[in-house]
């Protein structure tokens, strides 16, 4: 199963039981020709994929607002940057800023292991590769840095309580 | 100029000046046959719209979640509920009860006047619709129960001020 396929399930489980709103953001489409067929519904008949400037999860959770994107790798022992685009980061940091949580879920596939990779850490590796030291992170980075998602019964990945954990650990840093 | 456009200048000059990250979501759209000609990007050749499960903005404001729907009417006397889907008015809900800010923006063309309606009195609208008593918010009960965002010169719709409001007044019905 994808990273993004078990976002979805535990996103729809978490709605299910109130827990939080968290929505993958629709794929951006720049449409450029419709056509109104009579009796039948618009159809799209010529459009191009958009680079999108934000990340592509968001919501809310017990109050807070929740921002992230999911990326896998099939790399075995560091998560390629090239992966995120420049004005992702750029909004994650201004997220950031307006005290919302953000952050990386990051699938290691021959690993089969997934991380939340916090916004304050990954910039630091960010500025790493932008200054052409480093252009990825090793998984050893990621395991001290962020919070390991154990797969468990229902749902599979529940990230919420990693979330929690870095909720608690930046409300100490922010204080 | 629409509500849409003045949002989206309302919204990029908050992120201009760090003061909230809001964006209009993608309009979702099914694609149903891509085409990758050789040397030149990706056209989508077939695609349809879908109905939106969600609002359509959503974003952070100094660490609160805003989430709303935006729309206009010609009609002069009171908005007409059919504007909204049943499962956007969901979505408020779960958005609300997740301590979200959620409202709808109203614009009246004709008098050319906006306004911010809380989730809590439309909801109450919303059922009185569903009893088929009434299927429309006058706007002498969308000025009793929401904020009018007055006109002014930047940004033009300055709407974080009636979610100042809004969250000021909700603090006090909350606790």
């Amino acid at each position: 199963m994808t990273l993004e396929k078990e976002i979805e399930i535990s996103n729809d489980y978490y709605l299910s039981i109130g827990k939080a709103v968290i929505h993958k953001k629709p794929t951006p489409v720049q449409i450029v020709d419709v056509s109104y067929p009579k009796r039948s519904k618009a159809v799209i008949k010529e459009a191009y994929f958009r680079t999108p400037s934000t990340t592509d999860y968001n919501g809310v959770y017990n109050g807070y607002y929740i921002d992230f994107e999911a990326k896998e790798t099939k790399n075995k022992t560091s998560f390629p940057l090239k992966n995120i685009h420049e004005h992702q980061v750029k909004h994650m940091k201004s997220v950031y800023e307006q005290k919302g949580i953000t952050f990386l879920l990051i699938r290691f596939k021959t690993l089969d292991e997934v991380y939340l990779l916090p916004y304050v850490p990954f910039e630091y590796f960010w500025k790493r590769a932008q200054q052409d030291i480093k252009k990825s992170i090793t998984v050893e980075e990621i395991r001290k840095n962020g919070y390991h998602i154990p797969y468990q019964y229902q749902p599979r990945l529940n990230y919420l309580k990693a979330v929690d954990k870095l909720i608690l650990d930046e409300s100490e840093d922010r204080v």
